[in-house]
């Protein structure tokens, strides 16, 4: 949530020179996105999200993350569209970073999030999904099974520090999902991070998906599993049936699940759970705790992965009784 | 630089429904301002900045700080303007914090100045200071001499911490100044504050003044040496004549000096170099290294301090000779 990278004036006034857009009006570091430099860009002709991409992201990902979200905006997702210069580069340089401008997408997030969001954001999920079918470029998970025991093994003992008995319960579920873990489910481009701070709403309509710089090459239904973790709890962490069974169907409107899938899901949500409560914890315990930043509390992540180790089926999840389609 | 408070959605439509300028369409965390949450909030209508004040900034303050931006711009300063809901209040409620919404000002600031732009500089200061004149609420500078010797207190021993030989230079300087601080001389509503980034460019043109958290009642060539320290530097912090002479030229423009403020400009310019070391030798000890805001370096004042206290008089600054007017 900050904005590291300062950019000499000229240099900015050279770099958007390159794609024909006018001259600058404005520019303002924005608090978003915790591994970039954003800046909210106005010139004479639109708004557009000037991204420098800082040491956390790694340089060769970059063709896949602005391909895709090219991609999927011609297939028509309303999210964010990298420019081309006039050299039909997306990927260009400023400031010594790599950099990339996007179009500005009008929307604001949802702090809490009523059932309805959670049905548009299930239809727009499984919109994604299945236009991201064709996209050519591959990025294998860096944060699924082989990925979290690497982040487990880095905690170690420190875990503790986190929450007593953080550590063990970590171990027990880690070798719960190398059991658990499902094989053979429909694979595609996933977004994998879409919290409600990366869906934008516009009075009653979603009005765009951002922020594709998890998005890889994985189950789609673990990305339904990332949604139900970040959409469907209260403050309080009790989960919410009703928002749960609204992003189900909504997603299922675009994108009728497999048995398979449906099978798998409480494993996934087990899964994804794990996943934010090792990066949270790993973050927790690598964040001074005044720094101007929001630590992530890691503890809310161990009581929705409680939640999901307690349910009976998917059908708990709020999941309509689908059988075979 | 960072946003401190999350605005839930209900209460943020609410608070802006009270303005009638239309319905939110975007609405970004901006990293401007250390010391409050800052939005760009776009509305179907325009474009505002959303403020709320956090901790550091006195409640008792803000009528003051509000009044005095829509005074001056009133008076044609172009500056951020206050605005006033259907009840004809600036200063409301959001978030539990003090909120005020202002409109929203074009332009980018100059990582780099040039003397032109100092220039500009100058004039819109003079500016400033005219239009301030009959303004009717009043502030202390709480930053001048008998705060410097508070922070000083504060900072005791653990100046050292900060760089060896500071602690010293700091009990001289402030004996120094307490002997060589002037009397006398015109005073006002300054910005205290005017650094780069709170000056904003539209091309060619200076297109307006922000931030006006520091604004007080003091001497008016006290401002200027603030704008001396900020803008005449290069960043080796070796002093720049062309750019120091270029907005003393400017200002003078608009108010010529008297023979006293002219005499008085060395002592002053030792006085803001000795508030921007002290006020960044606290933060440098109250911040952790690894938090993610930018520490400013106390050492570049140690420079300017320095270089202010080496001069000869006040025609080494660039000052055009003057003589009585």
């Amino acid at each position: 949530m900050a904005v590291y990278t300062e950019v000499p004036d000229e240099e900015l006034e050279a770099f958007i020179a390159g794609y024909g857009i006018g001259t600058i009006t404005s520019c303002k570091g924005i608090a978003e996105g915790v591994e970039n430099s954003n800046y909210l860009l106005q010139t004479t002709t639109g708004r557009f999200i000037l991204t420098l991409y800082e040491k956390r992201v790694r340089r060769e990902d970059l063709p896949f993350f602005l391909g895709l979200m090219e991609h999927l905006a011609a297939a028509g997702l309303t999210c964010p569209t990298p420019l081309r210069d006039r050299d039909g580069q997306m990927l260009r340089e400023l400031a010594g970073r790599a950099a990339a401008l996007v179009s500005f997408l009008d929307g604001v997030w949802i702090r809490r999030p009523q059932p309805w969001h959670c049905a548009a954001l299930g239809q727009a999920l499984a919109g994604l999904h299945l236009r991201g079918r064709d996209f050519q470029i591959k990025r294998a998970n860096a944060l699924s099974l082989e990925g979290w025991h690497a982040i487990a093994t880095g905690l170690g003992a420190d875990a503790e520090r986190v929450s007593p008995g953080l550590a063990d319960l970590v171990k027990t579920e880690l070798a719960a999902l190398d059991r658990l873990w499902p094989s053979g489910l429909p694979e595609g481009v996933i977004h994998a991070d879409l919290f409600p701070n990366n869906v934008f709403f516009l009075g009653d309509q979603l009005s765009g998906l951002i922020d594709f710089y998890f998005a890889c090459n994985d189950f789609l239904a673990y990305d339904i599993a990332v949604c139900l973790n970040a959409w469907c709890f209260t403050p309080e962490h009790t989960f919410s049936p009703e928002r749960a069974a609204a992003l189900l169907a909504g997603y299922e409107s675009g994108r009728p699940l497999e048995p398979a899938e449906r099978m798998a899901l409480p494993a996934l949500c087990r899964g994804a759970a794990l996943r934010f409560l090792l990066t949270r914890a790993h973050d927790w315990l690598h964040t001074a705790p005044d720094a101007f930043v929001t630590r992530l509390d890691p503890i809310e992540y161990v009581a929705k992965l409680r939640f999901f180790q307690g349910l009976g089926s998917a059908a708990e999840l709020g999941l309509a009784p689908g059988g075979v389609r």
